[in-house]
Formats: C-alpha cells, structure tokens, sequence
C-alpha cells in the first residue's frame, strides 16, 4: 500500500499547496513562499492553491479547502501555522486525499508540552484515516524528473542518486554540493519528524526504484532499527548505501533530541551496523558527495592496490602515507615493469616507482602516456590510480591539453580499472586560480572524478574499494 | 659557532650565486634562473652572479669564480650540474666563503650508486673544512622581512611563523597557502638532503630567536632524534611546535626514501614523541596552516569547552558530533544562562541550548548579541566559541554587517575567549560565491580565523586547546 502510494507522490500528476500565499504575503526575503517555490521549479502538473481568502495566485485559481477540488491529489503540501495543522489533515482524510507533506515545524522537535500533545493529535489522525505523511517540519520530496518539489534552489540535474534526510538543511546543502561535482539526482526526500513514514518506508521504496542506482541518507533517529539493518543489509547487495549518521556522539544525541525529536542511539550499536549491513558510513555531507562521486563514475575496483601518478617529493610521501591511513596499498612495480618505463622514462627529475613521479608524461609524447596506462592495465596486483596534480607548477596553457590527455588516453588505456584525479593549487592568484577551477570543471564535465585534495581522493577509493570487496557485496 | 653562521644566512648582507645565468639561457618556462629569482624577490644586499662565460647578468657585474669576489659573502648559493659542486665547495673553502646553499639535486636522493658517491664527496669536504650547508637538494631559506629568497613565488608577508622543511614543494605550498588565510613568516627554511645543517640546527636557532613566535616543521628523516626530542621538549614550553611527519606508514617511509634518501622512522616512535614533547602534530599541510593561524590569532583557551553558535538543525548536529570526536565538549548553559538568554531569544526558530541556535542574534539588535557574548565570557564552563555561519540562508547585502559584529561586537565582549568562525556555502552562484569569499577576506584581515568547514574549525581549536592544556607547557 505504502508502495503504491510513494509511487504516486514521486510522480504526482496533481499537487494542492494548502496555506499557499501570494509572493507579496509572505515574510522570508527573497523567498516568495511555499506554492510559489513549487510552481516556480516548472511542475507541469495540475497545480491547485488552497487558500479561503484570495480568488487566485499569480493567476492560478485558488480554492477554499481540499473539499472544493475538482480531484482528490496525488500529494497535498500542508503550509499553515502549526494549530491548524490537525484541522487540515481531517479535511484531508474527509476528502480522500491520502498523501500528505507537513512543511510546518512546532511539534515533537520543539519539547514543548503543547507542541508534543498537537503532535500525538496529528498522529492520531494520521493514524486512524490511512494517510501517508512526509514530515512534519521538512522540506518534503524533490524529485528533478519531474520538477516536483518545494525548495527554493532545487536541483535541476537528473541522475541516478537518491537521498533521504532527516534534516532539510542537509537535503538542499547535499544535492547542491553534490550536484556542482556532477552528480544528478532522481530522489530527495526530507523527512523531518517521521510521524508516519519513516527512512526505512523511503528506502523500501528506492530499493525497487529502478532510477536509484546509489541511495544515500542522512539520519538522526531511527524508528525500528531491526527494520532499517535488515532492509539496508539485503539493499545494500544491490545498490550502495551511504549513510551518514547524526548524533552519534553525546553531544551529538543532544542536539539530535532538540532538531527532530528523536532519540539517536549508541554509538557501539552503528559501529556494528556498519560493519554488518555493508553500508558505507560518511562522516560529512562533503565525505559522502565524494563517496558517491567515486561510486558513481569511478568503476569496480578488483583489490586495495593503488598507483599514484603524480609530481613533486613532499606530496608523493604525504599521498602515500594518505593511502595507507585509508586502508590503500601501493603494490611495488614489477622489474619488467620497471624496466619497461625506464625505455621512455629518463631518470633525472623522476621516480620510476610507486608513487611515480614523473609528470611529464601529461606534456610530451602522448603513446609514452598511453603505454604507461597500459603497464598499469595489465599488472594483476594494481586495481586503481590516483592522479596527483599540482597545478602550480604548470603553465595554465597546457591545462587543457592535460585534461584531454587525461579524458581520452587514461580512459581508454586503463581497461576499465578506477581511476580518480585531484590536484592542489595554493598561488594566491586569482586568474590562475579561475584557470585551474575552468580545468577541474572541464573533467568533471566528462564524469572524471575529481578532488580538491589527496586526502579526498584516497578516502573515496577506500570507500569505493570497501564497497565493492565487503563480504556482504561478495555475498550474493 | 653554527648559530652565528645562522644568524648571518638569515640577515645576509651579500649573497653570490654560483651558476647564475641570464635569463635567456634558462629552459624552465616562466622561470629565469635562481639569479633572477634572488633578484626579483627585490634584495636589497650586495648580489654577485658567478659565471665565467658573462660580464654581466641583468645588469649586474659577473665574476668568473668565488676567489674573485670583492669579499667573501654571507650566504653562497650553488645552481651548478651536480658534478660540478664539490669543485665549488672547494672554491668555497678558499675564499672563506662558510655558508653554502646548493640548491642542485641528484645526489643521495636518487639512490644511485654515483650520486651517493657525490653526496659523500661533498660531505667530506663540508666537513673538513667546516661549511655550513642548506642542502642539497632543496630551496633554501626565505626571509620576507630582508627579501632574501629563490622561490619563483616567496612569500612577502612578515610575520612571527617560521617553517623547516625536508620538502621545497611543501616550503612554497604551505606558505602560500598559510599566507592566504593572513599567516606572515620570518624564516622558511627548505633543507633537503641535510648534509650538515639538519632539522635540528635550525629548530636550535628559531628556538632562540626572538622574531619566531610559531615554529611549524615537515620532516622527512631525522639525523639525530635524541636531540630532536629533548629540543622539541624545551622549545615547546616556550612557543608551539606543529610538526608534519612525513612517511609515517610503510608506503610513506619508501617515498622518503626516494625523496630525500631518509630513514622516516618508525610510527609507534613518533606517536611517543608526539606525546612526550609537547609538539603538536598535523597530518597534512593544509592541517598545518589552520592550527598555526589559531595559535595565532585565537588565544589561549583555559579547558576544552566550546560553545557552538549558528544556525540550522542537521548542521548543530554535526556541529555537535564535530566537536565530541576531536575531544571537545559542549558544556550545557546554566539555569541562569538559559534564563537570561530566553529574556530576549525567542522559542520559535531558535534553540537555547548548546548548540545555541539563534542567528538572528547577527542582524538584528547588536545589544542582544553582546548580551549572549558577556553571557559566554563570563561562564566558567564555556572556554572557546565556534560561530558557524551557513550563508546560503542569508541575504549577501547583509554580509558586512554580520563581519562588523563579529570583529565589534564578539571581539568587545568575549573577554578574550578564543573564537573562531566557520562558514559552508553550497549554492552554485558564482556571484553570491564571490561575495561569500569577500566575507571571508574581510574576517580574516582583520585576524580572525575563519574556516570552511565546521570540522577543521573544531579541529584547530582541539589542538589549539591540547597546546595551551598539555602537562608539558603547564609544568613550566
């Protein structure tokens, strides 16, 4: 039944904003309000505004109360002040609209005894009439495909990642971040107080959904625990599941009670979650964009073995120390490999070692790139490749010419194996710094993924390499 | 006899460079030499390029050989083929030109049965004849306050930090990149293969000298670790000593190997020393930069409690996880404190607790805010403040106005406490970015720190706070 009805709010042919408010009525700068924020995103849908005092808004015909429309809809987006909220979920129950979003806060997460009984009495209601509710106090779904969603900056791009969160903040803050590192998405969901659907009905669902190939989710507390570790270990074979955990520490549980009201629960009991279930764990909305970034275009890794291919001392002892932290290998080469980059290799000014140093490669002759990757293809114990760019020391004229040697001879000689760029630049020059921004973007464009430090790099492989060699993966 | 031979390197009145060359004559695009770059730092002291083949370079009058000079200089720069170097260092010893800086490479480093055979050769004739070598392999020093420097790009801000450096790339990377969060320098020091100035003879000299208020350190190998001990020890009871250990791990150890042809030492070793000293450790450079620039400009916090104060529920959660994780806490308000923050915060919106949600505190009535800060100041459970800014919520036009109160009000009225700021901005409108970076100059140039992210801001202050809490720094 949940299913179904999901299927309906992710596709809604129909939506009714009620308590929706012409742009001038409304208080937040620059925000014109809920119903605008809808139609403003492109719904094509029918789109009906519920409010008892005005005719229209911004030219659309508005109704006095959910009974009025000609249809019952696929979602109903609730916008009045908290008191009224019990009111409009009865309208709702009355007039068989079953799908609800509550974008009101001041329940539950408040504390306050008032706020806690008007939470019980929409719960009730809920409840006893069949809705499916998404909140109170979120932000609801976006979904891009469809332009369905009610936020002010909501993504555009679509993509195969989904995302459930218990903070709204969180859901526009992590489809922005994610999105500028390319990532499209096809669900988000902000949940907020969870009054009847909960993370895991959310993830039943996307585990099904044949658009959701990566689920990603931000939780605070979780309603049934036995649930969301059965759900997310058989998920988990399937599909990745990277899941950032709020409040795990005493402090965090603190303000996890006073953001959504819920109880966040041990921390020893997410170490074994983790560990159990195969799901990636993310420390920061930022660790799990490039989680995500490196599941998504990175490929399958056959083994913790990394090559780093790069340019300077310093940074190739603090990327091979950064590799082993994370958990990476670098595999020595063999001797005829040795051998074999030493014919083009000179060895003044490189290292023909793991790391090797040896830049140059980018530069001169391109089959001397090529026939590196190809070393790297056949080698049985090398499974991926960071590529260490220090941009300071090029000349911003052979920016582009990197990056296509990169997009096209790394590509197509590395037979399929993981590879990853990142790069640091810290002149304080503001021209160069645009050039080196225009390059990252130019690969990121060509779904290459990239890191702004080696660091980020090497934790997203490691992640990646968890994933794809977890015994629960292998399981299957 | 080596301090003194310190104290003329870094206040050089003359300074020769053996192997200068017209800047024509250079392959390196957009670099024109180490003669040039001395030059163009804008030296202000006697500057003799040697080369036998000129009269003259840029101008300046060339001299065929050291024996030639009208003096023996302060400081000998070497820009010669490798081979060429002990012939130099000879030179050097008969003109009674003592501190040598040989900038060339290929020697130890390469692991070459012929170039170790240089090292030792140049070895031998340093030592008998008592020369004080920067090198090889390496930039040398930097002196921004008497523009004494090779670097393409070298710092100009003076300042009270100093950097040693197993690493040239790091020496100009981590200066860069401190420089552009308002750190100055006086001394950097690259000193590569250390052949007789190591590590701890210039930590023995910053440890003395009265313009070092930071000493921060890349290290790779350590020639004698006893007395890198007992030299850390004391020197860190007088001013903070960050380290950067690079090849702490296996892989890492085989990359300083290649580097700069050192043994990196063993982890559990370093973990002792971290411990036992008093020093400050960091895992990368950029780690390096944000905890220097709190010991700078934050002050000294008196215990480990830390008040959040932002805006957003996913974002206090974090917050909050953040700060638990690096070992800091988050002391709840007192009854009173509540009480006097709830006479003028109002419930909706807000949360009057720890993590202290309420950032319309930055807009709005500038009384309310210095009231919160005194409140803070004058809590003996509440050490340091974290501001945590998410600026994608506010309007840019407001963005002076919330840096006036920080540097006004929040400066007036914390008693001192430390504080930093921490600021996250996803949205992807370049305009808005350019603002946001806008904001953040104007915070840091007036010596605030700031962070972008809430994580490095807690961190920083973590080490901040282990610093000015160890039992070493105390038992003085």
């Amino acid at each position: 039944m949940i299913h179904a009805q999901m299927e309906k709010m992710f596709n809604a042919r129909s939506i009714a904003v009620v308590g929706a408010k012409r742009p001038d009525e409304t208080q937040g700068k620059g925000f014109k309000g809920i119903f605008c924020a809808v139609h403003d995103y492109g719904y094509k849908g029918r789109l009906y505004p519920i409010n008892p005092k005005v005719d229209s808004i911004i030219g659309i015909k508005a109704y006095k109360n959910l009974l009025e429309l000609p249809e019952p809809v696929d979602l109903v987006i609730v916008s009045v002040p908290a008191p009224y909220v019990p009111g409009v979920l009865r309208e709702c129950a009355q007039s068989g609209n079953k799908n609800v979003h509550i974008f009101t806060a001041g329940f539950k997460e408040t504390g306050e005894p008032e706020s806690m009984k008007l939470q019980k009495e929409i719960e009730e209601i809920a409840t006893t009439h069949g809705l499916c509710v998404i909140g109170p106090n979120c932000m609801g779904i976006c979904v891009p495909e469809h332009r369905i969603g009610t936020w002010i900056e909501p993504v555009t791009k679509v993509g195969p990642v989904s995302f459930l969160s218990q903070s709204g903040g969180h859901a526009q803050d992590f489809s922005n971040y994610a999105g500028k590192l390319g990532v499209g998405f096809s669900k988000i969901v902000s949940f907020g107080n969870a009054l009847t659907l909960d993370s895991t009905d959310f993830l039943e669902y996307l585990a099904e959904d044949p658009k959701t190939e990566i689920i990603t989710m931000y939780l605070e507390g979780v309603k049934n625990g036995r649930k969301l570790f059965d759900l997310v270990k058989r998920t988990s074979r399937v599909k990745p599941v990277i899941i950032l955990k709020g409040g795990l520490t005493e402090s965090g549980a603190k303000a996890v009670l006073s953001h959504t009201g819920s109880l966040a629960g041990q921390e020893q009991y997410w170490n074994a979650f983790f560990k159990q279930t195969g799901a990636i764990r993310a420390y920061s909305l930022e660790e799990m964009a490039h989680t995500t970034l490196a599941l998504l275009r990175a490929g399958k890794p056959k083994g913790r073995g990394v090559v780093v291919f790069g340019a300077g001392g310093g940074v190739m002892v603090g990327a091979s120390d950064a590799c082993s932290r994370v958990g990476l290998s670098l595999p020595p080469f063999s001797e005829p490999m040795q051998n074999a980059l030493r014919s083009f290799i000179p060895p003044a000014g490189n290292m023909i070692k793991n790391p090797l140093d040896a830049f140059f490669l980018f530069l001169d002759e391109p089959a001397h790139l090529a026939k590196t990757m190809d070393l790297i293809s056949e080698s049985k114990d090398l499974h991926m490749l960071i590529i260490s760019l220090h941009l300071d020391w090029v000349d911003s004229t052979m920016f582009s010419q990197i990056a296509l040697r990169i997009k096209t001879v790394c590509v197509e000689h590395l037979g399929g194996k993981p590879f990853v760029v990142c790069w640091r630049q810290t002149r304080d020059d503001q021209e160069f710094h645009h050039l080196a921004l225009g390059f990252e973007r130019d690969l990121l464009d060509s779904g290459i993924p990239v890191y702004r430090s080696f660091e980020t790099a090497a934790l997203s492989l490691s992640k990646l390499a968890e994933y794809h060699l977890s015994s629960n993966f292998q399981s299957v």
